[in-house]
């Protein structure tokens, strides 16, 4: 690479400094808030060990909220129920709209996490960049495509969501509950975006190259 | 008031319907979805017993959680952790957030029940309805005003919040634990505000009176 | 309330300064403007007398427009015209377009003098909150609803109001007379709005209390 | 002309059908609404006849309001107050004012009349188009800069006018007096773009060869 | 005019400088940037040699590209391509397109430039004033609109622009090279009004006076 | 993958019919649009054989324009002098702001094509993604970031590009030759963004693996 940018160089006539990583610090310096880590609580120690053995490393945001445990359990029982319990919606379909939405908000941290999340469900890679990009250039199912208009709308402006968008949802075969599933997961992630805006939370940067 | 309506209706020279409350079915018909409620666990039990002999009343978005306890216990964990326990935000400062950030979102059940905690805590029951339509409009100190703007700012264009914002914070006296706090609640609100407008979530109707 | 807020205080651990009151002033000090009064003119004077015996007092607008007596009568001649005289609009109507456009304008003059008339006239006091908050949230007639949605969308868009929001008041039953009536009532209201925005106008204190 | 377009017509090889004029009926159905005039008070007939003989014509906008006479009056009075009596601002800044906010709402009757108003009052034709197109790439002297800012936010977001916005006036050399006009002319604007959108109102067609 | 100013001054109580053209300096200082021109090469001398004699002046648009012959040659190309070659939108068309995008980008350049070309192609001049202020306005042909709603909705959210979009643009007669020229000439013309704006670029001023 | 797939949907409780790949058929259909593909001409034969030899693929933006040379070649004259040829500007640089504009109007060509060369000038795959997510969460040098605040308000908002933004880029150490670059590449983008977007043009399938 170092090779490539001093060609680039000598062919604009001017010296190109190196670049510093543009995620220098990302897995050390996590947010912009200086608050030291709680002693993990055993359930919280044991919620990290199980994230080291599955992932291979503690999700970042986990490690932003450990200041206090309290708060800590708080998110990830939040969490775990929204994104893994049970539900009308596939799991691919919860990160889907984790992606949208928080493409909506133009949200580093999550985009990077829950892109990679959407990358490894699908087995389509693409899936994830489109997400990220423009949910409206995907190729999706009707059902998608419904589920993703009402999470952004919603995400956008909240206050113009009536019945007919429900009603829209179930003429795309969703349920009443699915429906509760999906605003509370685009819910969420409205919440998460701004957590993690307000304290420019950073990303693990092994999210990068996952699934690609 | 019928009285005073058929007058009206002789001046202007047209019958006027008489009008069915803008309330209507708000105490009963919680939300658009039908979601039956489970059978309370018996913690979550415990928690309604404390609610109607405190409050008097169980609020709605409790009941409107009821249909999976699951669900209801994440959401009362992380609730009552953001607007409850010790901070360096005062309760009242949490709930001028709550409200700045859902006239943002212009969400009916969260300016309803969370206007009413502003006039409750306050003592100022203008103060509530300042949070309501414009906070920019109250005669605030710097710290409540520097607060608002962080949380507002957020709740529009998260992905414009950056250092200097929270210089401005800390310039107002907040220490990086508050500003955290200040996100957390702002963010918790965006989320709320949006599961409540998803789901035409209707505030019990005792709040509209309370602390006037 | 002081007991409150040091009850409060110390759970919190730190002192809470006692809250001066948010609309402190507002009586007395009516603009951001140093334009002392006119003497009345004897129409005007008999008007602000007519004021007192019917509400109890002055509004602050008329006092904020009094330092020229011909901008007063402009302003009085128009508002009466328009709020008070025979219409195919019932005056409850007209209050309600007035406080679903102040709602988007976000001002607070506006919203306490007028939410306080729509609670008035329709003995419905979560009637007034709503127009405040979000109108599409309350239980309204088609009538009402075709009648805020062109209101809201004149003062958001007005360069794309075209002759289908024409034909779409005209299908819930309007003449075009009420059309006339609809477009000025929230038109006067865009004016008013600014006014009261560029001035940091404040409400009469009574107005907040009233038809609770 | 009809020679040009069958040329271009030919090379493109299709047909143009000749356009009938853009602003065919301008002066003729004055708005969408079916509205006949009431007979013209002694007072407005009289105003008429003043405007045939200034300026050769009766403004659109006045017989559009000629449906009721006291809606006409209260309107002539605020406009004549506004726009031509004694203040701070001259006549012309009136007029830049007015089309400045008038290009922020787009209203085609506003910038009709109001341009060519500028245009006249300054005897600088692309000063007139200049607040039609982009007030900010006039060159302008720094009071008519800060008095058009003031204005064009008080149209797009009225909510954030503050005090620092009043200290900017004032900082460029207005009194408190002149900052009332400066808000009062926009809001007017505001008012009459808003009327003007909503009946879809028709400048008279002699407007728009004036002072070119 | 000058007589004009001084009595407008002698009514308001207060002295008028005489204002400067607000577009002074236009056909000498064409952009912000200075960026002497080089030497012309013989095709773009001899495109300059047509401009005069066709025209009568070069426009500034061309005169600031020519700092460099590369990029004035591909603008050139690219812009006789755009708007001179065959193409089954007439002249008039592309430049009503023109307008009406660099109406939504408020481009002083471009509308000065092409209000022009609009005026002079339809021999309705007050067709181009329409296009600079609302072609929502205008009285249009069907397939006139068509084209005019998918440019600005292109100009104003691309990212929403769809295959319904296009269907509606088929339904009103274009063919879908047609939709290419369309979506070209606004792009092209989102391209020139941000150069024009990020440069400060200002008209020949001979266009004013053009076709009226 | 399809064991994946199955075992979420068993867990969920209903069958999951297996996605279609989101970029299906991103390689064959290139636009929305049926536009036969014109014969090449010699000169742009050989530039697609260029791309061939150097790239593996002829990008798919080159394709789409490929239905008539003139417009191909146009393209390919602006491209390349803006994209490659001497500047002050480094060729990173310049995709830096192309994908900076791309996403702020989320265009799924240009963002995948031109993401890819941002990670491939760079060496730094995750700068890539920055650019395309929220260029202000990157960790960018004072000129970087100068640089694409300048290119993104004149994406977003051109009309209210000054001189003082100008300024703040001569400060951060930017010739005015460098501006005019950063002009006509963000507005270059501008165009290509609406091209791509009006079209649903879709970028060869190869670009999403490259360099990550």
């Amino acid at each position: 690479m170092a090779k490539r940018s001093s060609k680039t160089a000598s062919k604009h006539g001017r010296a190109l400094k190196p670049r510093t990583q543009a995620t220098a610090g990302d897995d050390t310096v996590i947010t912009a808030l200086h608050l030291p880590s709680e002693k993990p609580s055993p359930e919280m120690a044991a919620y990290f060990a199980k994230c080291e053995e599955k992932l291979g490393f503690v999700p970042n945001v986990l490690k932003a909220y450990a200041f206090e445990m309290t708060k800590l359990s708080a998110f990830v029982a939040m969490y775990n129920d929204l994104m893994l319990a049970p539900s009308g919606l596939s799991k691919l379909e919860r990160e889907m709209i984790a992606v949208a939405v928080s493409a909506h908000n133009r949200c580093y941290y999550c985009l990077v996490a829950h892109g990679a999340a959407v990358r490894r469900l699908s087995g389509d890679p693409a899936l994830g960049e489109l997400m990220v990009m423009n949910y409206r250039a995907a190729r999706l199912s009707r059902r998608e495509r419904a589920m993703l208009d009402f999470a952004v709308k919603l995400s956008a402006e909240p206050w113009r969501v009536e019945e007919e968008d429900r009603e829209e949802l179930r003429r795309a075969g969703f349920t009443d509950r699915d429906i509760w599933d999906i605003a509370a997961v685009a819910g969420f992630f409205n919440m998460s975006n701004r957590v993690a805006s307000a304290t420019d939370m950073r990303p693990n940067s092994v999210y990068h190259g996952q699934a690609r």
